[in-house]
């Protein structure tokens, strides 16, 4: 996607240990803009027609997750990470492992609303590692729900989890692909 | 506002410790569709003509954030709890105490993309002990950023944080107040 790599290219940054830095326009301030052109980049890219939900992964994957839910016509169902007084029993549950924390964290989803006879589009901001991607594909599969693909902004090529989820079988289709990241740039995948 | 105080009567119930639980369609399976309506009545109570940036605080209140931020044209800004290894210093920190996870939490916004310049709308799902307000609030103070106003969703009227912000002077819109949460029922202020 020509104008994800512009932002990226013009506002990224590279901080120690490969960390992309694309948080003024993606997951910290979000410009909800470019979240409505991802949505309908992923409109061309899966087919929607028989989707009941869009599922993501608290919390940054919240705002491109409630864009393309909009644009589909169907509810966002976000996992929530570890456990809080205000979700009860009857959970589908995953433990990843974050990165971002480096720590263990379990991913939750409420038995009430995801079932059998849900059909779902897995979206994130990220794809590093693919831990959480892999925990949440881990709950819809508890769910028996079938997943119709996976979108991703923006997919880190040189780290596994893209080739993992490929390798697998699954229909992940990734916006942006970064293979290298330089102190002064980015290798785009074309 | 009808709608919400409908789906609320339909869909919610009350757990032990007053709990109102409404998460098959505000906070964790997300009705989208709901959020635009929500975010429209915000339009009629907010003037939104000189807004810079809507403000919630991770992770519920990002999805109706991103669709009130889409609604008025601006970026949507979520404060982040913890401290994560992805965020650098140069940050605005206000501590608050989680109901939710009975804990202490630090949010976190990066003074990157939030300063004096800016006017912005603080919005959440829920308020109760207002916390999480109280602790964007602050952040926006220290940022010297002017707030126009705070929408809420859903307000607990018989707990204090609705209460101390009015008294504060700030400009709170709730689309709905529950004065009085029942086994099999609710009491709405009008």
């Amino acid at each position: 996607m020509q104008e994800l790599k512009e932002r990226i290219k013009a506002e990224g940054r590279v901080l120690p240990g490969n960390i992309i830095k694309i948080d003024g326009f993606l997951n910290h301030k979000v410009d909800i803009n470019l979240m409505r052109a991802m949505a309908r980049e992923f409109s061309a890219l899966f087919d929607t027609s028989k989707l009941t939900a869009v599922m993501t992964v608290e919390a940054s994957g919240i705002a491109l997750g409630a864009i393309c839910a909009e644009e589909w016509g169907v509810p966002l169902i976000f996992a929530k990470k570890s456990k809080s007084d205000n979700i009860e029993g009857g959970l589908y549950k995953s433990d990843i492992f974050s990165y971002t924390y480096n720590k263990k964290v379990t991913l939750l989803v409420s038995r009430q609303w995801l079932g059998p006879d849900d059909k779902v589009i897995i979206v994130d901001d990220f794809l590093a590692n693919g831990e959480a991607l892999r925990g949440i594909v881990e709950i819809a599969d508890q769910a028996g729900a079938e997943i119709l693909g996976i979108g991703v902004a923006v997919e880190k090529g040189f780290q596994p989890g893209g080739q993992r989820l490929r390798d697998a079988g699954y229909n992940l289709k990734s916006l942006v692909i970064i293979d290298k990241a330089y102190e002064d740039g980015f290798l785009f995948r074309d």
